[in-house]
Parts: C-alpha cells; structure tokens; sequence
C-alpha cells in the first residue's frame, strides 16, 4: 500500500482530526489512535448504535488500531514518548498550546524525534488574534463567507447539510502530512516539520471564483440558490414525478437541450438568443423549460437528455445513491467485519490507486484493542504489558 | 520547498483539475500547464477581467508555467511525448478514454516513461455502467446525494454555493498523487501507477455520518436546514443587527450558553431539561434563545459569549473575511505582481508547513508565456524553439 510503513501516532477525537488520520489509514499507514480509558472518542458514544457500535465512529476509524492511555499521568506520558520516538507522524486537533501544556512542546518533541512530521488541526489556525479561540463545523461555516454563499437568496445564510468544515480541514491536513513525507523523503532533507491546517482557511480557500470576483470586482457575492452566477438556464427543473437537475455550461450544450426539448425557436427571440441576454430574462426562460420538462417524468427526460450531450442528473437521496449501479461498481459501499459489532457498512476510497489502492485491511477498533500488541512491539516486558493492560497506568503517579 | 524537483505535466482545464496542479505547484512542483493554442484554458475569459487578465483564471493557475501545444498535430503529440519522458506525475481531466484515443494510452505512457503517476480526474470513476457520461459540479451535487441534505427543509434540495464538486475531486486527486509519489519513493518500489478521482464519489464520501446513520438504521436523512440532527439549542439566532451563529456542541457548552443569555431556569422545566426534551421541543427552544438574543447587537454578543466559552461566530461576507484580522494574520490574502496585469490577488494556502511551507514563487501565467524556456530545457535546437515559438506547431501534419 502506498503508506505502508508509515507510523502514525493520533491523537484527534471528534471528526476533522480521524478522518485525516483515517486517509492516511486508508493508504496503509499504520495509524495508533490513543484514546482516554474513560470512554475514548466521545464519536463512539455517538449517531446510531448497533450491536454496541457506533457507525459514525466505524466510519471515520477503520483501518486504525487503537490504545488507551492516560495522559494525565506520568506512566500514559511515557509511553506516549515512546510511541512518538519511532512514529514518522503526529496528529492532533487540540486547542493550540494544549499539546505544550501536556509536556510535549515543539524543544521535546523534536528531542524525543527529529525526524517526526507533528500535525495539527484547530480552527483558526495557531497564530493570530484569535487563534486560541474554540471553533466548530457551524461556525467555521459562519465565519469563513461560506454561509453567506449559500442557500435559497430569500431565505437565511445556510450552512451545508454535511459538516464541511471539519472534513475539508481533515481532508488538506492529511494532503500536507503527505507531502510533509514527499520532503523528508528527498534528497537532502530528512528532516520533521509542522504542519497546520485549520477549519477556517479551508474553507476560505473553497470560495473559489466567488473570491476571485470580489477581489476583482469589490462586489460583495450573495446567496444565488440553485441558479448559475452566470449560466442560463442551469439548474433544478420540475419533471412529471420529481425533480431533474440540468447544466449546461456552454452555449453548444444549451442549443443542445433547446433542440431537445424543443424550444430551438427561442434562440430567435432577442430575449433568450445569447446567455447574456437569459441571464437577464431568468425566470422567463425557466419558466419555458419547465414548461416542456414538466411533461415526462425524471427517468424518461435523464435517457433522453444525456443521449442528446445535455449534462444531467436526478438528485438522488441516500438509498438511491447507495443502490445505484455506478456507485456499487465504484465499490462506494463496502461492508467490514467487527469481531464484536458483526458487520458494519461504511462508504468507500475516493482516490482510487492502481498499484497500491486503499483497502480495508482492519475494522474500527474497539477501545484499548490493541492495547497488548502495540506495547509488545514498544519492547516493555510482559509484567508492563499486564499492568498497562487496559490502559490503566501504573501507579507511578 | 516540499515537492521541489517534482516535475507534473499537466493537461486539465477549467476548475477541478486546475485546483489540483494547484496545489501541487503552491507546494513547490514544477507544473507544467499544457493550453491549446487557439485560446488555452477557457478560465482565462471567465469571471471579471482585468487588464486582460482573468482572476478566476489567476487563483488557479499561481505557480505554474504555460506552454501552448497543439495536441492534434503529430509535431504537438511529439512535445507532449518528451515532456512526459522526464515528467513524475501527468495530470488529465478528460472523460474516461480521451487521452488514449489521443494516442497516450496505458501501454504507451508505460514505454514513455515506467515510473510516471497518471492521475485522472473525472465524472464518475472510470468504470462502470456510467464511466463515459459527460459531468459537471451541479450534476455530481444533485446525483451524490448531497443536493438533498442541502438547504431549508421547506425548501428545494439545494446546490452548495461553491463548486464544491470539482473543488473535493481535485483536492482528493493531489491527495493521491502525493501518496503515489511516497510509495514510489518507498523501498523496493519506484513504480509509476495510475490515481483517480471522481467528482461523484468524492462528494459521497463527505456524507460523513449522514451515510453512516443512513447504513445503520436504513432511514433517510433529509435536509435539516440550519438546525443540527442531534443537539439543541444550535443555529443561527437574531441579534438587533443580524444573525449570530451559535454552536454549543454538548450539555456543559449548552449549560454555559444559558447561564450567559440569562435562561438559566429552562434547565429546571422538564421540556428543556435535557438535548432530547429540547430536541423535541425545538420550536420553542429556540424562540425563548432569540428573544434573549435580539436584546443586544451582533458585536457585544460575539465578544460576551466567545468569553463565556460559548462557540459563536457571526455570519460574515466575503468583504468581512478578507479584512478580518485573524484571516489577514493567517496570510489568507496574497497579492502576486503580474507582469502584463499588473497585482492580482488571490487566496493564501490552506495547509501550512513549517520548514518547506507553500509560497507564491510565479504569478499565473500568460498563455504560452513558457514555451521558449521550457522547450530549451527539453534540449531543443534554436531552430526548433523559435518554430514552435507562440504553440505553433512545425508543418509536419
């Protein structure tokens, strides 16, 4: 596998922190979760539980194995030292400064290993007037414009129906750890860094065009609903029995659906003749088009306008998406087997590799799993293996 | 810089792909953008222009270099074949099958060059029974089921603001590269292979625990608008001047939230007493929060309960982002000096790295501004340079 090799020592709860450390799982990495042996990440008591598991938490830790240790404690904090002097990578999503506050700042934990890639993911990255502020999904959605983006324009600022913020944070943070490995592997270096993303500038760094506008123009961009900036027609049609999305992004695409549906003629009406001149009569030429898409129902106007090169789709909600052909051929779905949950269903890779693709080699684990065989393989003898069995530390405290 | 020395040829256009050599090139890759001569990415007449100069087009093609080639001459197939000899990574965002039929299949990048990663980017993952069809941003959110976790519940299933489509398929794609770069890098390896990404399932696989409920329990999750599944109170809430995101996330932040806006006493009412009774009681909830809330102004409530450990942000536009002080801290805004369009800004980088951190070495380039450089580097004649001059092709057709 791509990552194999790879040790990771993870100290993230929640999301945005396990689903970095789960991509890095996914390509072989050998990711150790440490989890508090009071109840670990607080996911696992979390979403629907099934069989005493959470899916939620299968989710976003399979492929890992997890030890529970107690960093309030010398013991937990000496084992955590000798995790992290044979680990290639750190990663944790505390407030900045906590990680320093726990005795591991940046003089000990190169001390303890120079060549360790240590990061992290906060929410507004850890210099700056509020760097030290707590942050979550909702309101790095807030905060970062997105918000103001999206949505129906009469209605509220809308955050997205999936907590975006922590994924795309979760998502760059391991794009960096990556490319952290690329350097350290090159000629020359060798060396550990830091690497930081946050909740807050990934998401800024999707406003895509929408910041480009602004700088360019000083026009501030506002919530336009499911209609193109600049395209029309573009967007949700009412079919028969549902609704139908269509994106025609050009001019050839959108004579394209005119001929289809056939309403070529108002390419000689000076209202509808160029996009320029839909854009201004937007509702008008929405209006026609539904008026022709209205008479067949979803699935007839998706094989006909797809036949015709009219970009399409329906939109699915999540039993369609995880019924459909495409999806399953994409192996979107796999099902992994947990000693004591029975079988859990999970979605699957989104970057396919040829040679050394993502598979599901473990099951999330179930808290402290591999508490034993990861204390072995740090070497301590079988009494401290005992004692720590658990992750109950010795009473050095 | 962390891909330093790593050389990308790249053929993708418009946004997906462009996102990802992007982010490749901000890491220190030589990136080396393919255009057709008669025009090249079709971003550079998109979005507002100035001095000539698309800033859509900027933002994502920072740090690259652009050579114009026409791929349909045999004198262009013959560049693009040198450049891919002494290239690591080839990037394309054709449909599944183009590239080949150009005359690049499998077997003859193979002969061309053993370890180069061939990375694609396209629609729906490239098998399957929808493999060929054409996509967009608007048609994967719509089939991803994204669309109908998105927005006002009342409301239509809604688009997010941002392609966010394109933008996660080519974020996902650098991930893969990236990875397939250390496992060359690894031992016993040093083998090219081939990376996909899809704008499909990259969306599915941000579902987080929507799909994970949706597995466990066979329930549909739909659009839940501003409100969280699971945790109340939670949302946007009306101050006197405008809307206030608040995001106590568990029972102690919630506790610490009532205690500040003076609602103490709803924790003894046994409809408020717990997240479920509130849950159930949402409505009412949530009115009794704002009409505490739209007592004070936006600003004094950010300030009092950010104080009081209440996660809180006000809803800002993208002029309130990029003047905000901990965004300009963050160096979220760049300005690069353009040598026809004069200063174009853009956004910063997203993931930070310590030792080889990401930086604006070239501004985007003009079409074609690399030609001659990079076709003296592949050890052209005078001769030869200066008739391929401008991505004219020899006659040789």
């Amino acid at each position: 596998m791509a990552l194999s090799g790879i040790r990771v020592v993870d100290l993230t709860r929640i999301l945005a922190g396990p689903f970095c450390t789960m991509l890095l799982a996914d390509m072989g990495a050998d990711v150790i979760k440490i989890e508090s042996p009071k109840g670990g990440d607080p996911v696992r008591d979390q979403g629907a539980i099934v069989n005493g598991f959470s899916w939620y938490f299968a989710q976003f830790n399979r492929n890992k194995r997890s030890v529970t240790l107690d960093l309030y404690s010398d013991e937990g904090k000496a084992v955590l030292a000798d995790l992290i002097r044979r680990a290639d990578v750190l990663v944790e999503n505390y407030r900045p400064g906590v990680l320093a506050q726990m005795g591991f700042d940046e003089a000990r934990l190169n001390e303890l290993n120079p060549v360790l890639i240590v990061a992290s993911i906060n929410g507004y990255g850890s210099t700056g007037p509020q760097a030290e502020r707590p942050s979550f999904d909702f309101v790095a959605q807030a905060m970062s414009g997105f918000m103001s983006l999206n949505g129906d324009p009469k209605g509220q600022p809308m955050r997205t129906g999936v907590p975006m913020a922590d994924l795309i944070a979760g998502l760059y943070a391991a794009f960096g750890i990556v490319s952290a490995l690329v350097s350290r592997g090159g000629p020359g270096t060798g060396q550990g860094q830091r690497v930081e993303s946050s909740l807050m500038n990934g998401m800024i760094s999707l406003l895509a065009y929408l910041s480009a506008q602004y700088f360019a123009t000083g026009e501030v961009p506002s919530r336009a609903g499911n209609d193109h900036p600049v395209v029309c027609p573009y967007g949700l049609f009412n079919a028969a029995d549902g609704d139908v999305a269509i994106a025609p992004s050009n001019d050839l695409t959108a004579r394209r659906l005119f001929d289809a549906i056939e309403l070529t003629h108002v390419l000689d009406d000076p209202d509808f003749a160029t996009n320029d001149a839909r854009l201004r009569n937007r509702e008008r030429m929405n209006a026609l088009v539904n008026e022709k898409i209205r008479q067949r129902p979803v699935d007839e106007w998706i094989a006909y306008l797809n036949e015709a090169g009219v970009p399409c789709g329906r939109v699915m909600d999540l039993s369609e998406v995880f019924s459909d052909p495409q999806v399953l051929a994409q192996e979107m779905v796999l099902d992994m087997v947990h000693p004591e949950a029975g079988t859990v269903r999970v979605t699957g890779f989104p970057v396919k590799l040829s040679t050394t693709p993502a598979r599901l080699r473990l099951p999330a684990p179930s808290l402290g799993a591999d508490n034993d065989a990861v204390f072995r393989e740090l070497g301590y003898s079988p009494e401290r293996v005992a004692a720590l069995r658990h992750g109950n530390s010795l009473e050095t405290k």
